[in-house]
């Protein structure tokens, strides 16, 4: 396998450090994969792009062609719902560990939104097939979480309130990991969600809702508070499906990033007035709100973050093509010879290697226990977007003023990747979570520091000195 | 003057330590113009982008009436073409030092591309303006450059090639350089400029056009070769004022900075197909472009770099609004309790006083020596916008998903400093130049070490040591 | 003056930006004082270091024979005491000011500990002159401060406790800000002091007691408790001059900064055992410990950043000297051909650049308002000394494994910057310092922004649109 | 195995990654050898540095007494010459994979060079032992390998030229890559070995020659030119076998690493003076000294690596240790409550990760195709010493300045540390190989972007739209 396509993606140093780890069914898929992405779909992205309307209005109200002609090819070579594991999920399942999924993903990051559509991976359909698949009764299954595998519909995650605080993006991060630091401020979440008859009603004001502008869209999963006063602040929350042409669902406005309204997808201001469904709609149970988000959010992560790698991988391959181009050449010498262009290149290398086994590693751990992986998965969550960032700033660099442009997708991956560094909590937040997981080592620290201070005493002693000199 | 108010808008560090360089008349016009940009100008800046429409057509043909009136307004204060100093055009000129208006232009870059606009001091006319009056015949001046100084036209500058190479957008920059590193690629002008008859024909394709795309636009300065065959390869170029409405003159389509087209100035593609203006439209006389372009740039830069102290200074106040907000406080504490904010605060404050000291810094010796300001120039140029950059963006770290939306500036601020870090040059010619000029001080290094260590050998033999112990 | 020596030892560009804040007295003494520092110190500083012995016992008895020389040519040249503003000190000071001396420290810094000695401008003898100058009765002045003044002795300050804890060495730094943070543990002294009698009665355990080893010190100046009850915190201090053979003084071993132990002059570990003195021999008065900290200690932090700015100079220079050495061409190529050694250049230029600005500018301050220096002054603090480790770092890269031996400085003067890194409060401190500072202004742009906000929606409505699109 | 005492010391997450990686007989020797180095090893290591005199002289005498008393413990446990692999060396290995040994070597690190001369696993000797096994004749291994493998002598390794260029500690480095970059300079070896009669006379000018202090060294492998006029410049070196008591084999000095001389083994300046040895002890060859050094210093490289991570780590749970002391705490606040502490270990635990994934991976390659692990190995060489310097520089912050001194060890870490960017070839020089190794791939880059291109003009056109819009 090492003439495998992806060892050419990826890197090969990478693939045999983890080749053993994939079943030949697993080979197999990513080979099927990889030549599919390289023949079919990262030719399309650039068609994509065309076919969405410059038009303000318009642009919203498309259903993107080439798309949908790249989903009925991938879905027929079996190319099709790869994130979701049969080991978590044995009835809708594929029989792909996350390990395998994380190469994957990987290599569909490299074509962009486009790709992860193509082969039904998008987020944030994602999480919300995998909190149906989980959480949704038998109803809620047929009726919602079919159509989403079958790539006929698309979902929206309601989580982000507009008139939060800082955190308000993240909180979906940080619940799944309440028990260990209580970061998660639950009073964050003001959309009202209560009985009334045997009817929900919701009152909110979200925004970043991602997928809420997509004409496709025909529910919402919405996060909001049942039950205010209970003291436990993680079982105030429920989790309802909203569909999408409800009435007093109203999409107010995309939201921007950079300039860009990612139509006709998008991450739309939402309001929420009176919304009323019938009770089966809720999912799983009243209160039950941040567990339905913790067994949402984790993998979620770690497929963001291999396609950022992937984003980060073909930014370097761009700079490489940019810095050799003999057409590139001024005073007679390549780009590559001037300055510290080398240097740039070594390490962007060096740090999406590291990068990927960060994350791959994360994954290994999960397997043995899934508590450990906690702090793996914080490390990836603050090195991969910020390393990504990084790389494709320096691709940027190398490609002058055309980089910034839109005759090269580079600004853009930019600002998706800029955004990661918010999205699921910023930054900060999981470098502080893994600096106290860090610190809960200090105890065993002592003691085995107590320990041999002792024993380097008695070994002074034993040689005619005194322990303190 | 310790409460004068640009006090408040810098910093008070630094205001003592240039006050003395400025004249009454400077200190009475700063006070002046930061009172009319809080009071006015500021507070217009949401209107003149909710005045732009967002039809991908209407939107290039706006003259934005804000902008109109806050012209008006200025130039009845007197605050009118502050760049444009008597010292070096005493016809058209403002009694104030390049230092001075330096100062100035940090306040002003606080308010973005409206305030500039407002006081006339908007590239790329403030450019333009400087060739006409330095370089414009007398009838030149007349048609071309009374207007732009009345503020009732705008204009564009030429200058980069479409299938130019990665250097350039900043062949500019390097000209004026060349005598020291000679770093100037005169082959990427492909622009042709030849006379016919009493006419003279341009054709090119060029792009990043800023300007191109305003209705109020009526000239563009193009540059061009005119003399390809010249063995002196800074003399094969001219410049040529065209009429925007010159036949020929086609604009193809807005470049776009990340997924903003900054309308209606836009940066454009333009082809120039066989366009004819009269012989008297050259400006100054055949193969003298670089010499225009020499004195076109030298300051131009230092704007830049000042108003990017400004754009960063203005982010730092936001994260601080932001993250002392009683609003946004998460689990009881202020987002400055968390994390490492305060030290990105105190960075983020290091790092712009120590930007404008070094701008300040190269026009101060620049009133000694022009040569010697080149050194200090190209510091301030590889240093200023990178740091304006990394201080946005905490601020955007700091604001959230907020951050990178429609309803903060920053996003707008980054994408406009990131630009910066390619215009008139990327970051790595300037950091090539300083340091090229860094090394020629190697022979005199070479000097002194030889008679130091001829001194201390004989300091060591004196005392009875060997020199070589 | 521009072909004075000081440019080619600075920068051009700087002084062309500060000349006119020198006096001519101030011009001449600079002039004077680097010739004499490039005739005679900087070739002596080999000698002094191979005139002191290598015996682990008879270093610690030297009086280099050099430093003694210097000294004597200096005091004839008037290079003497430089430190000591007459604006400050009228009685023993001389005409310079804080700025001007600033100036000559970095080129004093250029020779290390030599030059300063040669000066008599050495720390902790400036310090302690300060102290008795200012603080000191006409009799203490007459027998210690006199000969201190004279070079005839030497000096320790006896602050750091042994046991204390990680801001011991700092609590110094920090004391003189105590009325904006506070961030002064006065709990972290720990020795004490009380009176018996008409003796006082010393016990304490200190550390890094700079200048305790050197046979020439007469005098330390303990800093201890003489009132640990006191409700003022800040009340709790006093000093005392305790003559350095008074019995109970015992110098218990050096300290030793990586693998240097800095004799003769060291830093030492020091007890005071029942140390008994005359009363006489307080300063100032019962309780006024950190007032005269606070007098002490401002001067002494800008003079460690000049001389750290001086020995950056000097790294830099050291390093374009090997980079175009002819003899270490590899491959027929100089050093600075290779990798990114052009680029380490330039930003080490622009950072000692901006660095020096720094300083200078809060010494500017400080002539208007002492108060708004403070946070300057942190900057400079934590800005310079870890500037100055990063250019004598890379320079030590570019010689190679000669860089980190005893064949070269470089080691030596890394090893001085990174404990300046701690010494004086670790950057941390100072960086929450300029951090919190920042925060104050807080409220002032709150207010600001609500001003703006009204004045936007006033202008919004008038143009017919709501303020809240 | 997960509660092996390896997980404490190194990371639960990575050993998951890796133990099926591991044999039996690997795991059961990592165990012993944990377990000895906690109970016996670490600590020792105060004893071994107080029982080096301090006399400048007398130190060089010194065979510590306690290290021996350790090799005979270790070498009763079957903890010897862990380094040399069965699978290399059938005859004298011990049955350990690379991969296996690293991971020993990264505990091995935590107990610096002590544990390191415990196991018989201490550089340079491992290096010497390789060639001696893998190139000696019978009776140079029954002469010289022997008593090494035995721990009864230690050796030198005398590469580097004391007048060479820049890059002479590092031309063996690159030596084994010289197929691939021919970044070695064969020129800078100035040694000359030569034939006269049945003896070869040795005449040269080294330094930096490790072991060269130590008592116990009774050989020198000594590089030379035999044949500097070949044509082929890697034929040109021979290595010779120098009994350490030859007559002419002067030790000039100990070279300094930063003050701190490393006795009593030493990097020393030796002069080689007509050094006469018999022909005999010509090792391999003449003309095969390249041949030699590139068999030599590929393991090599990593074992320091994994050392260095070992170092980090070690340092990080000293800096945990430290900032959860109560004893430590100011204000009533524990140290990893101020500034940015939390921070800097999650970011110094993320990096100490990603660079032992990045030192295995290298290893896991190597299995597969040698020539593949280059670029591993040189990501390793850059990243992972820069990375372990910082965070010992972060612990040192973190001690104030106990961390600077002797009364920690940290210094001494990052001064070992720091020589290493420098040792085995500058940073720089791996950066430069790893980029031109990236570099590489620039033709199979334009091909597949070529192709790519061409598919997607097909879409466009089959969608009926222009390839360039």
């Amino acid at each position: 396998m090492s003439n495998h396509p992806v060892v050419q993606l990826t890197s090969e140093a990478s693939w045999n450090f983890i080749e053993d780890k994939f079943t030949p069914y697993g080979k197999e898929t990513l080979a099927k994969l990889v030549a599919f992405l390289q023949d079919e779909v990262y030719p399309s992205v650039k068609l994509y792009y065309a076919q969405i309307p410059k038009d303000p209005v318009q642009r919203w109200k498309t259903i993107v062609p080439i798309v949908e002609e790249l989903k009925v090819k991938a879905r027929k070579l079996g190319l099709w719902n790869l994130f979701l594991s049969k080991a978590h999920y044995p009835q809708h399942g594929v029989p792909l560990s996350n390990l395998e999924y994380a190469v994957m993903a990987e290599v569909i990051g490299r074509g962009g939104h486009v790709a992860s559509e193509a082969v039904n991976c998008a987020a944030p359909d994602t999480g919300n097939m995998e909190v149906l698949a989980r959480y949704g009764s038998p109803e809620q299954q047929k009726e919602w979480l079919l159509p989403l595998l079958n790539g006929e519909i698309r979902s929206a995650f309601a989580m982000t309130e507009r008139f939060g605080t800082y955190l308000h993006l993240s909180c979906n991060i940080r619940a799944d990991t309440q028990h260990v630091v209580a970061s998660s401020d639950a009073r964050n979440i003001k959309t009202s969600i209560r009985q009334e008859g045997d009817e929900i009603v919701i009152n909110g004001h979200k925004w970043w809702i991602s997928g809420a502008g997509d004409p496709r869209t025909k529910l919402h999963l919405v996060m909001g508070k049942s039950d205010p006063g209970n003291p436990d602040g993680y079982k105030q929350q429920s989790v309802v499906i909203v569909p999408a042409d409800t009435p007093g669902v109203r999409i107010v406005r995309p939201m921007e990033l950079f300039g860009y309204d990612d139509a006709p997808e998008g991450h739309c201001e939402v309001i929420y007035e009176n919304v009323r469904v019938p009770l089966k709609n809720l999912v799983l149970g009243w209160g039950k709100g941040f567990e339905i988000i913790q067994g949402r959010l984790g993998p979620g992560r770690i497929h963001h973050c291999m396609r950022s790698i992937g984003v980060a991988s073909t930014a370097l391959d761009l700079m490489i093509q940019r810095v050799t181009d003999p057409s590139r050449k001024t005073f007679g010498k390549f780009l590559y010879e001037h300055g510290t262009v080398i240097a740039e290149i070594a390490k962007s290398r060096a740090e999406i290697e590291a990068a990927r086994l960060l994350v791959l590693k994360g994954l290994q751990i999960d397997k043995h226990k899934a508590k450990g992986a906690l702090k793996e998965i914080g490390i990836a969550k603050f090195v991969v977007p910020a390393m990504a960032c990084e790389v494709v700033d320096r691709a940027i660099q190398a490609f002058g003023a055309e980089g910034v442009s839109q005759d090269q997708h580079l600004a853009g991956m930019y600002v998706q990747l800029r955004a990661l560094r918010l999205a699921d909590g910023p930054d900060a937040v999981h470098i502080q979570q893994v600096g106290q997981r860090e610190l809960t080592r200090a105890p065993g620290l002592h003691k085995r520091a107590a320990e041999m201070s002792k024993k380097e005493a008695a070994i002074m002693q034993k040689a005619g000195l005194k322990a303190h000199l």
